[in-house]
């Protein structure tokens, strides 16, 4: 995201902190996965003339958008709004695309923007994100408090944030992802995983959600057991449950929300999170989608810093 | 439906037979479930003038809706596609808009319509039923086949159609359902259970594929491992498993598909079905949802009729 990008805004009405995103430009070749040939470039600029100003048209009219009623909707519809949002991404088109058509956007354009959030099941994705963020950055230096407002990773390390010491990363090596690759990759071409994506399961969705979403082993593998069996796993590390993000198949209980870093540590329990695997190499993009384990070494760093800032 | 109203036409592509269905006007205050005052006959004008004739186009924009598809994708969303039809309908809806779009439906209307169909999200479950019309009817009289091609209810008559006898009716009295209630009503207000959209189930959707829609039990009562267990009763019944149609959380197995009058008597199980309940006064309409079992009286009269046809 570069200065003159237009970017969605997230406002956390509670709290009136915001997060802001570009929008999803879908799977394989693209930008945010390390490609950047023409098409890329292409798809950017048309996003940018087109995409984006319809949108602005399209808010304009709605004025806003409720993301935590689509997210629990679509947890009851088979997402877990990480690296599956078919049915939210169907729902976000459905708002916009009435907001479109009861404001002036232009039909031939119109047509074209319908057509590329039809054909993008991930186009809630970044709203899902920012979404995640705005909600965790309200806790963001709470004195004592030792959940976890972030996980990230950059290709070659991961960092969290916690709580009680605000801004301040821990850092160690990025895991490799065990995951499934798209026709024609393999292992052998993946980066260390990669991406802010890991903010959903910091708030509670992506992989805390899987028992929500059991058919999304087949785009990340395991059986669907599994995918129960990772949420109820994931209520072992978290603070409690969110009332608002309930999984049916769990009788209606709420996603596990709020990572405790002490929790983890002491249940040796590592975060699980849903994600996208990049290629090693520029310039080639998303190559699969897999499932990986929070790296412990940043949590160990983390709760000793909290230990000598507590004199304990 | 009356011989000059518009209806959709679903074609079984494989077997070339047809079914029709009119549209769905909606829960509540609906002509289906017994209500016809000024507001539903003006909603019916609606649709006779302005919601069939776009549709109408749009059909010609895309020629055919394969209804299969957005059935198995709507499985993969939580929908059984009887009395839960969210996904199904949002898809539904997507590609009826991207018709419109690309026709030439007056904005104005186009707007219009596309507020109907997000406003009602039964809107794909008359096209199910045709769909699933299409399916049985292709085995509509098969030498000493014992599957069901039919059942249905009219408030006070439940009855079966079974492949050997072709369009010969076993009838018996239509059982009272077990159900939640719109809010002011009882089990008191409930004519017999009504309809039929329990082709579904005679198809291997609805109450069958439950286990593809735990959250299903929020409309028809129950819990979610109930639905998941009716699911798993229910291929007891039944001849196969639907390759086309997979149910996620049961590990991608096929729905259960072909009730077996045979089976069903052997093993004492009578099929399952998830059911809307109207007040058995005319003029009110919907007035819940449930769960039903279809009476074995009309599966032993059949059974009967075999065995004198065939000299057992």
């Amino acid at each position: 995201i570069s200065p003159s990008m237009p970017v969605m805004i997230v406002e956390n009405k509670e709290h009136g902190n915001k997060a802001y995103c570009n929008l999803n430009e879908g799977l394989g070749k693209v930008l945010r996965f390390g490609a950047y040939d023409e098409e890329v470039i292409d798809r950017l600029n048309w996003m940018e003339e087109t995409l984006y100003p319809s949108l602005k048209t399209a808010m304009e009219e709605l004025e806003e958008i409720d993301l935590n009623t689509i997210t629990s909707k679509a947890l009851h519809m088979n997402d877990e709004v990480h690296n599956r949002n078919v049915a939210s991404s169907a729902l976000l088109q459905k708002l916009i695309t009435q907001g479109m058509l009861d404001s002036g956007v232009d039909r031939e354009i119109l047509t074209k923007v319908y057509e590329f959030m039809s054909d993008n099941e991930h186009f809630y994705l970044n709203f899902s994100m920012a979404n995640s963020k705005a909600t965790m950055d309200s806790i963001l230096e709470m004195e004592y408090c030792t959940l976890l407002t972030a996980m990230t990773r950059n290709g070659t390390d991961f960092g969290i944030r916690v709580s009680a010491t605000g801004e301040k990363w821990y850092v160690t090596e990025a895991p490799v992802v065990d995951g499934l690759y798209f026709s024609g990759y393999s292992k052998e071409d993946a980066a260390r995983d990669m991406g802010d994506s890991s903010i959903s399961e910091t708030r509670g969705v992506g992989g805390f959600a899987m028992a929500a979403s059991p058919s999304i082993v087949q785009f990340v593998g395991g059986t669907p057991s599994e995918a129960v069996n990772y949420t109820k796993e994931m209520y072992e590390v978290s603070q409690g449950k969110d009332p608002n993000l309930t999984i049916p198949l769990l009788d209606f209980q709420g996603v596990p929300t709020g990572i405790d870093l002490r929790k983890a540590l002491r249940k040796g329990i590592a975060p699980i999170i849903n994600t996208g695997i990049a290629h090693k190499e520029p310039g080639i993009g998303q190559i699969g989608a897999g499932i990986v384990r929070a790296p412990m070494d940043c949590f160990k760093q983390a709760l000793q810093q909290l230990s000598e800032d507590l004199d304990l």
